[in-house]
């Protein structure tokens, strides 16, 4: 396989001068509308993109994906995330599954307390939001992440103990926040009053595959939901990661609904002729933007404040699988790969970072994503008043136009230069039938564009190195807290003065 | 005044090659240690830079804002927020703040709904997350901002109104959302069982200019609280904007110990030489990263929970303010002004984007923000465990040199380049006067870039288009509901498309 800048249609693109008239394009099916009339592109642009995907021999590589080959090489793995939305096929998830189901239907505790980080956390929280409208009667599910205290006092405040049920999603039950955030879990329902020598056995639960850790913890392996070496903590959101905690949050029924949709999206990213493929538009629509066009941050803007939790979650998929300096083959790369994803639901960014976005000297590619149906129908419908839906709705269809065609002002501060590009996806209405297709879509998108700059959108090596010297760092409070002394040898004197600051309680003066 | 990029310092950087030895420089303050020694900079940068910002005139400038000119000149008012920290030198200020100060002690509402987006949003909100260990006994505060009802819904599910005293936030009393969600909750109010006829009178308050309005609205004007046309909205926190819900939530003193904060600081920023300047030299040092490094877009890293709505709060002051494509003079700029800004809570980001800001082919220049002390200590320290503040703290130290150091590996997937650029700000803890001093580090960061790159950023026309645009949606919709006909006169295909499907609510075939 050539590499991406070295195949014929990356240098054609490079040469390629589009001349974008934002004559109409979209994408339609059934359950969505794709609209990127607004991309700063033209017919040439589009055939020269296709042609990219298929020099880049992406439809092998989807294909590759979706039959679970070791496509992570650096890792020897597959990235099969997929399989947890076939389960018909997937004999070991639809054993998963069917525990689950039954374990949800028997739970009594009102209170589910998620502690996970990174991808056992921003997947199913942006789930748990999208889908709030259908939670259970009387089910609370709250995110435990950050191993700063605050985030688990905070969400346990006010918490009755004997009502919660606690689930730590790790997948080696070693992660250094999740862990921290487990023992102190434990003592909380230890401490709580009337309670028993049984409280983890009956009130603590795990996503994990390391089922010696999880035992030593002091959990019931009955109650250990496994996953498998095949699904990537960022592509985990489908597995028991987001099924346990969703299935009791919003019942088994509504969390099969989101396999359903995601599974939906998994078929046409398989199936669909390119042209007519969301996850491969957007991607190839992305690759221009990122390395023709020089735009290398791009925002996601859901009109649909139920979407609040979708851009950190896709700025985790997108910058984690594609922020990467090497291909597939261990080789520099020369090109821009993975973009800066960031964004707040509208109309709210409208009042914040707009501005910018408008007349600010840098090109930031939006995506718009707005609904048909509201899901919580507020505000009077009459000659004279629209509804709050039909209002936010009118920014959506406003600022891709503002943005693409501008002002003309001979007042400069009041000029809009316009050919500001954009794409616009509407949806009936979100369920989690709908919140497990984006959810798909943004996996997707993410792959493909790996695939076609041919790099490893699967591992994360980046991370490795922060962990090890934050090691190195408790250890040396750990000797602190031994012998009183503050040991900074090896350190420079910058973090040296930190740490010395940190440990007197001082301020360096 | 030379043009930014006229200056014989702005031609000397763009030849200067720094040659970064990553040696200590830290600004040292009693509330305050900055070090930026991991900035790709040498000390032939620095003073570069701070002749940069004095050929700007940034004494000068900073001088005029403090004394009320009309800085702001495109919108011909002064840019004066500082003057809302400087009460005895304000009589008008002293009003205000004094009937804040008796109107918050007779509060009897436990529930508070504040009703603002943008600039009477963001800046609250952050403060009030900052500040929450610091909440009155049984008080809430929730922010309602979106024009889509499910902000309104979700916020009130539960909420006895009874109990709840709302605060409708607007300069001009128009803006659309606040108006739409302040009538809502009007009706939510009257319609509460048992409501009388004075229940907005008793129950609803304004922060407003516009007495006319608020009284036309149903509100007693002597429940209103008004600011100056000399406050804008990103700068309006410490105004009657954020004073009257976090006095009401936290009690007047914590609100004035936010204004002692932000005193602080504006006090630095006035009088400390620039070379230990907290606000001028990140200033600075984002100028050099943007304009002649070339970086972008920064990564704001608060390594604290509470400090989780820091990130919005900047990204709107930093981004309304300086995205701009003209100078004061209302000419192009030809240089890149504002950058993006996004960031979450640490060690959350570690599990998410810092993949790319580690081994991705952009470089994000990164802030990190620590705190001696935890608000929530949680954890044992002992010789064989940290607490959870400790652990936190364990990446604050680590991954700033992670970043600028990297680490060789011949396995290039395991190779760190390093040379990424951070700066570390470590504060002893987080109260409510600390809460402040970063609030107006903030502001006077983005009003510092402004004056050195001579943009007005106090004014943002960015934002009118859209709203333009959203109104004659809202004109379209309305014929609608008055005459069942779909106009899509004028508008281009993609647009009338989405319209048309909207108001039939079915997908386009």
């Amino acid at each position: 396989m050539p590499r991406f800048d070295g195949t014929a249609e990356y240098n054609a693109l490079k040469k390629h001068q589009a001349k974008p008239n934002f004559s109409r394009r979209a994408v339609k099916t059934p359950h969505l509308y794709y609209d990127y009339s607004r991309q700063l592109i033209d017919d040439t642009t589009v055939a020269l993109l296709l042609r990219l995907a298929e020099a880049s021999g992406l439809r092998a590589k989807i294909k590759a994906m979706f039959s679970g080959e070791k496509i992570n090489v650096t890792e020897g793995r597959a990235a099969w995330h997929v399989a947890l939305r076939d389960p018909d096929n997937q004999p070991e998830v639809k054993e998963v599954l069917a525990k689950i189901k039954k374990f949800s239907a028997q739970n009594k505790f009102n209170n589910i307390v998620a502690i996970g980080i990174g991808g056992s956390y921003l997947g199913p929280e942006y789930l748990a939001e999208a889908c709030a409208p259908y939670a259970l009667p009387g089910k609370k599910l709250l995110f435990v992440a950050n191993v700063d205290g605050t985030d688990f006092a905070r969400k346990t405040a006010g918490l009755d103990p004997k009502d919660t049920l606690v689930i730590i999603i790790s997948k080696t039950f070693t992660t250094a926040e999740t862990m921290k955030n487990a023992e102190t879990a434990k003592v909380w329902l230890q401490r709580a009053p009337g309670s028993g020598p049984a409280v983890v056995r009956e009130q603590m639960i795990a996503v994990s595959t390391a089922e010696d850790k999880v035992k030593a913890f002091g959990i019931d392996p009955a109650n250990m939901f496994p996953f498998w070496d095949w699904v990537g903590g960022r592509y985990s959101a489908t597995s028991a990661v987001g099924a346990v905690p969703l299935a009791l949050y919003l019942g088994y029924d509504n969390f099969e609904q989101i396999l359903k949709g995601a599974s939906w999206l998994d078929d046409h990213f398989l199936r669909a002729p390119f042209a007519g493929n969301l996850p491969v538009l957007s991607a190839l629509l992305d690759i221009w933007n990122i390395n023709f066009m020089g735009y290398k941050t791009r925002a996601l803007l859901p009109y649909f404040q139920s979407l609040g939790k979708l851009p950190a979650h896709t700025q985790q998929v997108e910058m984690e699988s594609n922020g990467k300096l090497v291909d597939i083959e261990g080789q520099p790369v020369s090109f821009d790969t993975g973009e800066v994803v960031f964004g707040e639901p509208g109309t709210n960014g409208q009042h914040s970072f707009y501005q910018l976005i408008h007349q600010g000297t840098q090109i930031i590619p939006c995506d718009f994503i707005g609904f048909i149906k509201p899901q919580y129908p507020l505000g009077e419908s009459s000659p004279a008043s629209v509804t709050h839906h039909e209002e936010l709705m009118t920014n959506f269809f406003a600022q891709p136009d503002a943005l693409a065609f501008g002002k003309k002002d001979d007042y400069l501060p009041k000029n809009f230069p316009g050919n500001r590009p954009s794409s616009s996806l509407l949806l009936k209405e979100l369920t989690p039938f709908t919140a497990g297709l984006l959810l798909a879509w943004t996996e997707h998108r993410a792959a493909a564009k790996g695939f076609i700059w041919g790099i490893n959108s699967f591992d994360q090596f980046g991370v490795e190195l922060g962990k090890k010297l934050g090691v190195e760092q408790r250890n040396r409070i750990l000797e602190y807290h031994k012998t009183g002394k503050i040991n900074t040898e090896g350190l420079n004197r910058s973090t040296a003065t930190l740490l010395q600051a940190f440990l007197k309680g001082e301020l360096p003066t």
